[in-house]
């Protein structure tokens, strides 16, 4: 998984300048779904349903920084008991609940709950942002950095994270300006190949038993900064043009408004900006490629790369721009849509290399496609997502699913004072279909785009009048999923089928006058 | 709390001849609530919601015996920590979630969770059926009644809930024919009785701290069958009419249709059998109504009665064959509205008394009214409900709610298996505003009624055309309800507020050009 990887910035997935041969040879390997979504275009909630199979709503975590309840099981839960060693290297941005925890008066050290990074063993956990003021002394990154000669309180940032100007002058690349300035660290001691490394130590050390291991590269998510040569790998030449029209300036959306005056909006709508940073973004993006394809080198050598599933995909997009917004969050293609390639060289290759499948697909089917590629049949009731292992073998689905849902929690950004929202309303839920894109915001109107006239969505149809027939049927199919999350998480439903008519048989009589 | 019992089977509620003269008289000194709902018409998921304070959607336990998640706060929760000693007598119906603390590797006999039955202290524990295949050998009740010389395996059923025939053979209480038949136990070794003793023994006890009860009556919920001389205080001629309509059983709605094929609504639809039971029914809330009258003047005698706020209220109702349906479930008013009293001799009493409030209120209401009274200003985020503390002083409430939910999940019932439903696709979701009730369903039509032209509920609008519009309109209240649950349940609204714009100043820069 790589962080803020937009869908549309790989090779394979149609980008024109970008340079990602390694990810393209796996996709031609593999299969590329061209319509996979995220349950939430932030890290933090994205992350959540990655992890436990289930819609932003179900598990609760509808922001970065939001504890996940104690009852959500994660991928360790169902592969553990399949024999997987289930660990992470790099990010995560889970919250384990303390508070929780403590009214249970769980020991927090206690081994069943120990993996606290999403239910991953924390093999090498970093999630990678790591400013001066929270920043962890015993951040390993940072002594790694160290050891190879990186002084300092903080090299990832002094080091990793920033350029060096004229007069040695530390070149913070928390600052967009400085985005083209290489770091001052070489590639190989870079955050990206770090991870890398130690991917390999853990497949390394991993090799008598299963393993599931969820690489999570920080990158391309900002400080936008790379290492060489990946700091000029690109110019503005290469930068396609942004996804926006001066006519969206004027929506009358009071959400899309609000955000367009966030700061990292206001920053790429201006002149010259995403001619500095697009190109470091791109070099991001061909920097983890490389590394990947050292760590698939080293897994053919390792003969791990024939019995090895490999999935590449993303937690949510980036705006860069792209109808007057910078980061993520709102529903826009550019930020809810991910890559998603899948290479299966175990079960029936050969038929399906290089195929693209266009099934509306999401973030929360992968732990049911882990769960039937471990060889469990059975689906936990609690998972809300749907298995792509027989897609990935390039066969149909029969019933596949009509629609994907996303949804936003805003009410830790400036929209939310200047909407005069409370914090608990501050939410949106969308609906999207092949055709249309709904989204239901709490006390705001809806929008509406149409995918097929409008596939950059730049005409919000939400409040016109002609399409209220459309909207009240969206809005149907919206209700209908809202009221039919798998909240009765405690019980199976195999268990639950079976005690139809029970009660009579346990001696609870109410069938006989 | 009576389990079981219609908001319509009181004197003070309006009742014709049912006798309750207790809960008048207390009526009379507090106030009445007209329009009180339960948040689903079952006992696990209402009581869940009565003892959380939230939605059945947000608590996650759709039914009876479905595990309450451990992350859910209850009433203890709040009350503990300002110094209340918070306990049950009688029903819960709460089931722990012991699958959930083994996976957290919790002692289930930590002190922590040891209060298991929806946060209270087991004082007298009881949920009041014990057929033989399940009985508890260690059942107080049981021990209680061979104490007293009503001996065998199971007194609860042969002395408590039986009658006895010509021939001393034992008619059991759980047939509807014996509902006439006087219980083969004196009224002061009843259920109702023995649950108000220790009631009092509770507050004997608690002299010397402040302390929140919850009594909790299995009655008039069945077996339906009382000690004399309750057996026979009411006839035929003291039964109400049936709210109900032979154009009804040609309804097309197919969950009504299922459900009248239930076998207690083909019972209840049956000559004679209301005539039968609905006495020993009204005898059952009789009965309830001596013994508070014994319970207030124990209070009074001990000084209790005028430093102690009494809710007088139901789980749900109880269709004894309204809309040719018997027991519960379905969103009719016997079954959803539940008695609502409130005397509050604390705070601003003398305005109020006797005074009837037709505000929509909840169940969910009660956790926040009892935090609110304990003494407590803040309202926990997780909470979904509303204090009736100001209503229930005889005051006018702003912006209060203008509908009501409940919800329904029908899986362990027989009509699942006539719908060919899922087990995870058994949902209802209602809404009630003063005039309509909606109701959606999932794969099924809606359900809609005009309480105000058809206030019996005996014309279904779910799919006359006519009513698109407000159809539409109702739907989308209940989307907005459904997007907008306390599903956040770990961090609270405050510190969400708070932390608007805090990414910068711990250092995640994202502002500057």
């Amino acid at each position: 998984m790589a962080d803020q990887l937009r869908h549309d910035y790989l090779g394979c997935t149609g980008h024109p300048t970008i340079k990602t041969p390694n990810i393209d040879a796996l996709a031609k390997r593999g299969v590329t779904f061209t319509n996979a979504f995220c349950q939430g275009p932030v890290c933090g909630s994205s992350r959540a349903s990655f992890y436990t199979g289930r819609y932003v709503c179900s598990h609760g975590s509808t922001y970065n920084g939001v504890p996940l309840r104690t009852t959500e099981w994660t991928l360790a839960d169902y592969l553990k008991p399949q024999g997987y060693r289930t660990a992470v290297v790099g990010k995560t941005h889970i919250k384990q609940d303390h508070a929780g925890l403590q009214r249970l008066d769980v020991d927090t050290h206690s081994p069943a709950i120990a993996n606290t990074s999403g239910g991953f063993e924390s093999y090498a956990h970093d999630d990678g942002l790591h400013p001066e003021q929270v920043l962890d002394p015993k951040l390993k990154y940072n002594a790694f950095l160290r050891d190879n000669g990186f002084a300092g309180h903080n090299p990832w940032h002094d080091w990793a994270n920033a350029g060096e100007g004229p007069n040695g002058e530390i070149l913070s690349g928390w600052l967009l300006r400085h985005a083209r300035t290489p770091a001052r660290l070489p590639d190989e001691f870079s955050e990206t190949a770090y991870m890398t490394n130690r991917a390999m130590d853990f497949m390394r050390e991993s090799q008598d038993q299963p393993w599931c291991l969820h690489l999570s590269y920080i990158k391309p998510h900002w400080p936008y900064i790379a290492s060489p040569p990946y700091h000029n790998m690109y110019s503005g030449d290469d930068v396609v043009d942004a996804i926006r029209d001066h006519t969206e300036k004027k929506t009358t959306h009071p959400l899309h408004r609000a955000f367009m005056r966030h700061g990292e909006s206001k920053h790429f709508a201006k002149q010259g900006v995403r001619h500095t940073v697009v190109p470091t973004y791109m070099g991001l993006v061909s920097q983890i490629d490389t590394h990947l394809g050292r760590l698939f080198d080293y897994m053919s050598q390792q003969n791990l790369f024939d019995n090895t599933i490999i999935v590449v995909t993303s937690d949510h997009g980036d705006f860069l721009g792209d109808h007057w917004l910078g980061e993520k969050e709102l529903f826009f293609e550019s930020s809810l849509k991910i890559p998603l390639i899948v290479y299966d060289p175990v079960n029936g290759h050969g038929n399906k290399s290089g195929k693209q499948i266009d099934s509306l697909v999401e973030a929360i089917d992968l732990i049911p496609s882990f769960i039937d590629w471990s060889g469990n049949q059975q689906q936990p009731h609690r998972l809300e997502g749907r298995s792509l292992a027989n897609l990935s073998k390039g066969n149909e689905e029969q019933d596949w699913r009509h629609a994907v849902f996303s949804e936003l929690d805003y009410a830790w950004r400036p929209a939310r004072a200047a909407l005069k929202q409370p914090a608990d309303r501050c939410r949106g839920t969308m609906l999207r279909t092949r055709r249309w894109k709904y989204i239901h915001y709490l006390d705001l109107p809806p929008q509406l785009f149409d995918l097929e006239t409008d596939p950059h969505e730049l005409h919000d149809l939400g409040t016109e009048v002609s399409f209220d027939n459309i909207r009240n049927a969206l809005q149907s199919m919206l209700l209908d999923w809202s009221t039919s999350r798998a909240w009765r998480s405690t019980l199976d439903n195999a268990f639950v089928a079976s005690q139809m008519g029970k009660a009579t048989e346990r001696g609870y009589i109410f069938d006989q006058w």
